[in-house]
């Protein structure tokens, strides 16, 4: 069996749900590796090994050590040795999908983490929005982009079956930190010198909702274009 | 944390994968209250404190005690002394609809139990397939439906938000077994007398895929009509 944990979903956010309903710690018992964003949807978080940082909106690497520190949103796993063994070739973000076919995970769920040299990297970091909160796709209109070069650090995240949409991005949901902690994000395009990682094909799923909170409790989900809103927020990825 | 615990879905069905990928045994190690429906989509399953029955496509009720039985498709929990006590004037499907507004759970999840006597109720039971496997649809249009009239039994089963719609049946997913269990199926229409029982709030779903299963792992998703064919198949409630 392997578990992967998310708290709350991406349709929350869409419609307005950002505020922190789960905290850094609460989310570290159910994984040691994952990715998320803080209060607000402020940023990108990155958890490897259990150790968090979050990338803002100016650019920065934040390392997260309050384990009060509040999250909208967030998906984790405990890494697992079972992972299949990765060592792939030089690569750009559109050419990791080919992982799907090559270990038939069109219909599960799927973590990645790779680590190695990036010729470049392009990322996008979340703005914080604070309440009355605007719509994810209002937000992601205005989400600054960063990139580095000649950088080595790891991607970490997740693939989910288009089947999944809302619930989680559907497609690959990657982050990224470097390995000095100063740049990071989410994933939008990179090429890649020789990666080395893991995959790991996922038999389980489970989903947290935050049904102690009013807010979200009595929210009311979009009807309509939620796909197409986070086809548009998530960027194409 | 209250938790649903499903394996497989709706989605899978539609899309012929039919197999039986679990046992009642494993399935019991999750749950002693559900619902779920034997290999090649046979009948109509109720488990009500650990205690498995399936409806079958001839209206007759069986008692399933082999621990090795296969089912392609289940949720179970397991029932709550902190479940929410109902008791319920007379009422008929549509109106159990007015519990969700009532106790706020748009959003989530929820487990209903209700038992007590009945003035009418009328339940289908799909009929067993075997390989190749026809579609969920197809399954449906040739499904026999049996009706009882005042007997006493219980509803049991799942209310999940239009979000999740193809992950599980959006909506409530009901199945009805008479408390002498000669008598059960998928709920379509019923009306009740006082009802007593249980509705729990759920935190968390836990979703299990039978990724050792290489038709499962495999298959092709249907792309387009999954919702309205799950409607269609699901019959409307």
């Amino acid at each position: 069996m392997s578990k992967i944990y998310q708290h709350s979903t991406l349709a929350a956010l869409m419609a307005k749900q950002m505020q922190g309903t789960t905290t850094i710690g609460e989310l570290l018992t159910h994984g040691d590796t994952g990715i998320g964003t803080l209060d607000g949807v402020d940023g990108e978080v990155i958890i490897l090994n259990g150790d968090v940082h979050q990338a803002d909106e100016f650019g920065n690497v934040n390392h997260i050590t309050d384990m009060d520190t509040k999250l909208p949103f967030a998906t984790v796993h405990f890494a697992s040795s079972d992972a299949i063994k990765l060592d792939l070739a030089p690569t750009d973000f559109a050419s990791l999908a080919d992982l799907q076919h090559g270990y038939h995970f069109t219909n599960n769920f799927a973590a990645l983490e790779l680590h190695g040299n990036f010729k470049d990297v392009l990322v996008r970091a979340a703005p914080k929005s604070t309440a009355p909160y605007p719509s994810l796709l209002e937000v992601a209109q205005k989400q600054p982009t960063f990139t580095a070069e000649n950088i080595s650090g790891t991607i970490v995240g997740y693939f989910a079956p288009e089947l999944y949409q809302g619930t989680v991005a559907a497609g690959w949901h990657l982050h990224f930190l470097s390995d000095d902690h100063t740049f990071g994000g989410h994933l939008l395009e990179t090429h890649t010198e020789q990666l080395q990682g893991t995959l790991e094909l996922m038999s389980d799923f489970q989903l947290h909702l935050p049904i102690e909170n009013e807010a979200f409790r009595d929210h009311t989900p979009m009807a309509d274009g939620l796909k197409e809103g986070i086809q548009a927020a998530e960027g194409g990825h």
